[in-house]
């Protein structure tokens, strides 16, 4: 049973983090900067030198194809190459280099596989520079509009589609991806679990629904040494009593609940001036849609009013859980077994493109640990050992499909 | 018993306020701003008409003076002319006002008085525009250094120095005042005390001493959807775990304690990130230091370490608590009962320049009303029947300190 080339995939990883490398490790390669323009370009060659024909669609998004036997639906393995502002090496970049490699080992051991094998980069998943994040899968999967996409406006008042335009890979709708038989993102966890359970490989079942809200106390602002204490309306103090509620609460939910709250702003944050307002976010992740309002139930009975302040709240966004598709993470599954791989089940906390390709594309992930559970910052780090691990999974999961989908083949003729 | 005249005073506050006057009723009137220069100018030329003789000494404290009937140390009423940013029309401006009025109904009743009246206003009490408040109070009491003061920049990078000179008010130091009989200051309560105890004066016998501190709380960021609650080291939740205790532990201490967190920074501060630093302040004010002392207990008690998070503090400032002159707090009480104006004891939760004044003269304050307790907030309000009520009582005062100095200067002859 082959493998990919570790020393290869790490020589790989480290040519890619030289567009837009920071001085701590890390890259910063906003959505058609500069650095994402030149390293779509170096995507686009090296495939090209190892026979793939490269096109684009009308939102910039990537297709590398190594033709199958039969012209059939492919088999498509993609991730983006773009990154947050001061990211990591892996993030986005490691799904798309791995399937580079899949493809290079596909070619070494010259077996030409039934279905085309794509490799996809997908423009602005990270919405670091064009909101929103996941911009050209959502549009692929009709749950963006691409006009609006168009008007995103970065800070310097650049719009999506000036950004696209000047970027050369403005290219036909026509070459959007309509059908394939599987979608595989390989991505680095972002999260401590796998590191924590010393596990190599994540079989991604889905990726967990979430909710999102903010909480404004309103009190009253006074002077903070001439006012008595029971004649306040001190609503960081409200806050606080409502916070310790709120979180005994929430976690007697469920162990695997998620929940932060993350933004919090004092006004006007002065430390002689007794605040007049305070609003935070709680924002909770749960794979079961009945404990996501279990969490909300807990936001609903908030009281209006307390301590001469007023509690409201509103519902910044939400997003259902998306189941992916079982067939093939049983694949994934399998082959984390023929290498002796130690393995999970598990749910991705964080968004992925996946997401929306799964709404018309039978899709799964393949997670691999993150030391420390960073990610989207320089310090993020998967050892090459695990990427290459990650990369054989993926491998053997493509081989496993492409068998598959020779059986069928065999049964429809 | 003469009384001051109401109307008159309303006039005169509503003339001062038109200068740096904003949309709703309040001013802006920034030390040494065109409307500060305006406001003095006009200050001076009311004055004048009234046959005082102004001066300004080398930090632009000016001393209108209306000369007694012997060249002894005079009775000093002042306050000051500037404001915050969109402050109110009474904070400071009352002081001078009801002192030039005091002036005015003696001139009005011929009453040639013993000592000189001094009526006074100290240059940037609010600190709004050059840091710190109470400046040039704080100069002549030598609790900060004139060459650091000169110094002190604002926004702009233009120095106090150059403001000063600019401004035509560079007097001499000669002028500075250095003995007087009493100072005397009546101010805005800007605390909802009276209001609520539906009470007309306060004799104000002292400055609350406080003290501020800043604590941080030190954990680790990480993403809101892939780190499992018990991977966290969320400082954030432990920072309300500990507010809520250390309030707990602070309502204890006394009922006159007060105590507010008004400034508190979550570090990044993005919704789908736990925070990795929370900074809150905790400031705390009382007349007994034994107190305060208790206060600073509840912060050395913290633990230094928690739920993987660290903590730290470091005081940003102390103030020890001043006392008024009692014999010049009995006459204010006097003058309350002789007027039949409900009054009470109390202590100034805010600081003042009497605070500063009181190190070398024998001081007292007298408050009135705020509505709602409102101060630095174009809603600042004290009914104008309470403003004169106010005045009364300063004229009264002054009556009865020119009273004991006459007894005095009798036994010396």
């Amino acid at each position: 049973m082959y493998t990919c080339d570790k020393s290869r995939l790490e020589g790989t990883v480290n040519e890619f983090s030289s567009f837009g490398s920071t001085p701590n490790k890390g890259v910063t390669r906003l959505c058609f900067s500069q650095e994402d323009i030149e390293v779509r370009n170096y995507f686009k060659n090296c495939c090209e030198e190892l026979g793939l024909d490269v096109v684009w669609d009308d939102m910039g998004n990537m297709y590398a194809t190594l033709a199958g036997k039969k012209d059939i639906p492919p088999i498509v393995i993609g991730s983006h190459l773009d990154s947050v502002e001061k990211g990591g090496r892996f993030d986005g970049v490691l799904g798309v280099l791995t399937g580079l490699e899949v493809v290079k080992t596909l070619i070494d051991h010259k077996e030409e596989q039934i279905a085309p094998i794509v490799v996809m980069n997908f423009t602005n998943e990270e919405g670091a520079r064009f909101d929103p994040a996941m911009m050209s899968s959502g549009v692929l999967a009709n749950k963006f509009e691409k006009e609006k996409m168009l008007q995103s406006t970065d800070k310097n008042g650049m719009t999506f589609k000036e950004a696209l335009e000047a970027s050369g890979f403005a290219g036909h709708k026509a070459n959007r991806l309509k059908q394939a038989s599987a979608y595989l993102e390989l991505h680095i966890e972002q999260g401590p679990v796998l590191e924590s359970e010393k596990l190599e490989i994540g079989v991604v079942e889905g990726v967990l629904g979430m909710v999102c809200y903010e909480i404004t106390i309103t009190g009253e602002s006074n002077h903070a040494g001439t006012t008595p204490m029971q004649l306040r309306k001190d609503p960081f103090f409200l806050a606080t009593d409502l916070i310790s509620a709120m979180r005994r609460e929430l976690s007697k939910i469920d162990d695997a609940l998620v929940f932060t709250m993350g933004r919090v702003t004092v006004t006007p944050n002065i430390h002689t001036v007794i605040p007049d307002k305070v609003v935070f976010t709680l924002e909770a992740r749960h794979q079961d849609p009945a404990k996501i309002r279990e969490v909300e139930e807990v936001i609903f009975d908030l009281p209006k009013e307390e301590n001469g302040c007023k509690v409201s709240f509103e519902k910044l966004w939400s997003r259902d859980t998306v189941e992916f598709n079982e067939a093939i993470c049983q694949h994934i599954q399998h082959a984390c077994e023929e290498y002796n791989y130690s393995s999970k089940r598990m749910y991705s906390g964080a968004g992925h493109d996946a997401q929306f390709m799964a709404s018309y594309i039978p899709s799964a992930m393949i997670f691999v640990p993150s030391v420390n559970g960073k990610s989207h910052c320089e310090e993020e780090l998967t050892s090459f050992e695990d990427c290459a691990k990650g990369a054989n999974v993926l491998l053997r999961t493509v081989l496993a499909l492409q068998k598959s989908i020779s059986k069928q083949e065999l049964k429809t003729l």
